[in-house]
């Protein structure tokens, strides 16, 4: 039997926040946080309706989830999110400690790899998955933009 | 005459809110930003009450900012923190476009100049105001901890 909590499973709900995130006509990123197997936390990218910088799907997630935790550290977590963290984000995971990042779609020009932000040393990082379908979503939003 | 809105001016107004978290428990880092010498937001690291490692100073100062100005970009903004700041604050004043940044001490581990975190272009960085009062505040605080 297959298994059922694969990390395809998860990317696949961090896609439908990205496409709420779509529907407001925010730039379409969504996150989820996942500690065993159950999901503690659900966002997206709310930028422009908040007139805030700091919104990003990935922040509101940390926050949700030590909210959840009751405590700001995030060890045993897995965040989902559908593009690749940008400088602020990857320094928040860095404070959280969280054990696992997956993402799905690089993002070459603001993504945390390319800019070189520091992760804890303790955090694993899985890239890549639904790549297609997460950079589709991008490619969507900025082609009804224009 | 001495003019009278200088960086020390508004760093001391900075500090005043360090002491604010140090009174706290909290680690004593104290933000505030300023447009045409009026402040519009004035914040202090919140981590540990609020449980959220995205609660620094500088974080809540840009939120609180952008929402005193209804956008969210701080174009014509200064931020006025009494610490370097850290990738995620670096990070997320990148997105602002704020226009300057003063700091007091710096923060050779975790800050943004020691880890290489990308400002906007055209943000300006002015360091070391009051450097030597921002610092002995954060000693204070860890000799008190031990």
């Amino acid at each position: 039997m297959e298994p059922i909590f694969t990390d395809e499973y998860f990317m696949k709900k961090a896609l439908v926040e990205a496409e709420n995130a779509f529907e407001k006509g925010e730039i379409p990123v969504g996150a989820i946080i996942v500690v065993d197997n159950r999901v503690i936390a659900r966002s997206h990218n709310l930028t422009e309706m908040l007139h805030d910088v700091t919104a990003h799907a990935e922040m509101q997630a940390i926050t949700a989830a030590a909210n959840f935790i009751g405590g700001k550290y995030l060890k045993g977590c897995t965040l989902y999110v559908t593009l690749e963290p940008c400088q602020m984000c990857a320094g928040a995971l860095y404070w959280s400690q969280i054990s696992k990042i997956v993402f799905g779609a690089r993002d070459e020009q603001r993504g945390f790899m390319t800019l070189g932000t520091q992760l804890h040393p303790k955090t694993e990082v899985v890239s890549g998955v639904m790549a297609d379908q997460c950079a589709q979503l991008m490619k969507d939003f900025f082609k009804k933009r224009r």
